[in-house]
């Protein structure tokens, strides 16, 4: 089959690979819809995340099951099916207590590949929601979202407890931090503020529900941010970009006894534990929980009352993989969808 | 008046001072019933926060008001009286949240000082509550742990979500440390782990409601969480020293999910982004905001169903506190009480 391998920064081709095969009882195998670029992918490919060997790309997905393993129970070949970028037991006590994607079994998806015609999902049982029936073709790219952005923006959301009477801040103009704009604008948020400096970008949060842009970042940007909210920063913060600047600025941005959601995969971070401490500030991220959210997200897709998919503003077919992968990195696409 | 203070690390000396004046409409003055000397007191007493010209020392406080200022409504003079270690207006939006310890006005009174005879009490309507009446000389000790030790420990286990089912480790065995153990099990946990390599510490944790005692600190201390846990870590953490060992000690004691308390005020400590986020615990700490629970925490004490105080395992008089500083510098003592 086709599919993207990363064989050194900035280089991704699009090969022939060996056919994916069940190894486990557990395995899946499913034949992809659409595929598509992360914001994640870039880290390896700019060369933050080191790569030592050609990998295979991709961690978001949705298709039809072509076969399964001896034990896979409750999904069966043919159905459409979409999963997050963590494939999760879905039986441990980490799983059951909502944590999916930090499950003793997990494996993340970005070590098995989705840029590519078929994958192999592991834990199949656990990690594989069925969908409704077959979906009409202008929601594969909504239902694709589902699988990492969509329910990455979403737990940024919970995490950072948006609801009714709050004001959420937003740090990130990527795919994840538009749509936690979106999750926070369905959570119920009463004022939410993106924090983006791109015009496009801007447009597309306002789409989504926000209902102020910032264009400072950094300190400067938590300033203006404690500025529209009486001096005391934002009850809520969802940080989706990663960086030391990022992670500082979405701290700083929040009221004493406010909630800090974050969802950029941090890289070279240092925090201080005298400023944690004095900001009060709640605390939490990591790999999102997505497979929780699934059920609840497919359906607000099949009804069309949410469309996540707008964040795709680049297709080009699967072959042309490297091509996306430089829109993404020079910042000419939001997010990159590709063909299969 | 008679009062300590700190002249440089490890010269604490008690002398006349100016008895304390309203000077806003909304102060007030108290005679103290007792004073005691906290372990954050050892932080400046220990010269590594910096000490550069003499300072009143203590922050904890009970007794009975004798003078109020012109705006001062709800406290009268002759009242029995108790606050946080942090005054606080009770009307500001923080304050109305749940976070007078972040309050927009608040005072820390360490500025302020209270191991003297009478200290001044800042927004007094929003920072003092009455007690039902006089309290029995017995129970004095228990309603001065209340204005921050027990006060602490208690945030640290409500914001390490301490509660039924839930297995609980404390990381430290300081006044506050034990009376976060008694706070877990006061909230109904299943499983409280405290971590002391202190027999006399051991046995007042049992007294308060540990189930196990673990010896090992650091990484070695985590991994024996771990080993009592099923290899997943504790639910809930309570982290009650402050320090780089003991803040990575609680973090990775914790469960993908769980949530870590802490309340040890941190000094050079710096925490791995990376780490939090891989690790996905809910962090929140902070001066805890004591003042929310009190009308709770004065009510057990008055009933009798705790007895905090049993923390002071020494008392020495006003005049001695040199000697109680260095009681517990040198770990001899938890926590010295100073009759006034």
């Amino acid at each position: 089959m086709r599919a993207a391998v990363l064989h050194a920064p900035g280089d991704v081709r699009v090969e022939e690979v060996a056919d994916p095969k069940i190894t486990a009882p557990t395995d899946a195998i499913i034949r992809l819809s659409a595929a598509c670029v992360c914001g994640s992918d870039l880290w390896p490919y700019c060369g933050i995340d080191s790569v030592d060997e050609p990998v295979p790309m991709g961690h978001e997905y949705v298709g039809v099951v072509e076969e399964v393993g001896s034990g896979v129970e409750t999904v069966k070949p043919g159905q459409f099916v979409l999963g997050s970028f963590v494939a999760s037991c879905g039986t441990c006590e980490i799983c059951r207590s909502g944590y999916p994607s930090s499950c003793v079994h997990r494996v993340f998806m970005a070590q098995v590949g989705t840029q590519s015609e078929r994958a192999l999902i592991p834990h199949a049982d656990g990690t594989l929601v069925p969908l409704p029936g077959t979906p009409d073709a202008d929601l594969i790219p909504s239902l694709l979202a589902a699988s990492d952005v969509l329910g990455t923006g979403w737990f940024g959301a919970v995490a950072a407890e948006a609801g009714p009477g709050k004001t959420v801040a937003v740090v990130g103009d990527g795919a994840v931090g538009l749509l936690a704009v979106l999750a926070a604008q369905q959570l119920g948020a009463e004022r939410i503020i993106a924090m983006s400096r791109h015009e496009p970008r801007q447009r597309l949060a306002r789409e989504f529900g926000a209902t102020d842009i910032v264009t400072t970042r950094g300190d400067a940007g938590a300033a203006k941010i404690k500025e529209l909210t009486g001096g005391l920063g934002a009850h809520s913060v969802v940080e989706a970009v990663g960086t030391q600047e990022s992670m500082e600025q979405a701290i700083r941005s929040t009221r004493p006894g406010g909630h800090v959601g974050f969802v950029g995969v941090n890289h070279d971070v240092s925090l201080s534990g005298e400023e944690l401490f004095f900001s009060q500030v709640h605390l939490v991220g990591g790999p999102a929980p997505v497979r929780q959210y699934l059920p609840e997200l497919i359906d607000l897709i099949w009804q069309r009352k949410i469309n996540p998919g707008k964040v795709f503003d680049l297709t080009l077919p699967l072959d042309e993989a490297a091509a996306a992968y430089r829109a993404m990195d020079e910042r000419r696409a939001i997010k990159a969808l590709l063909t299969v």
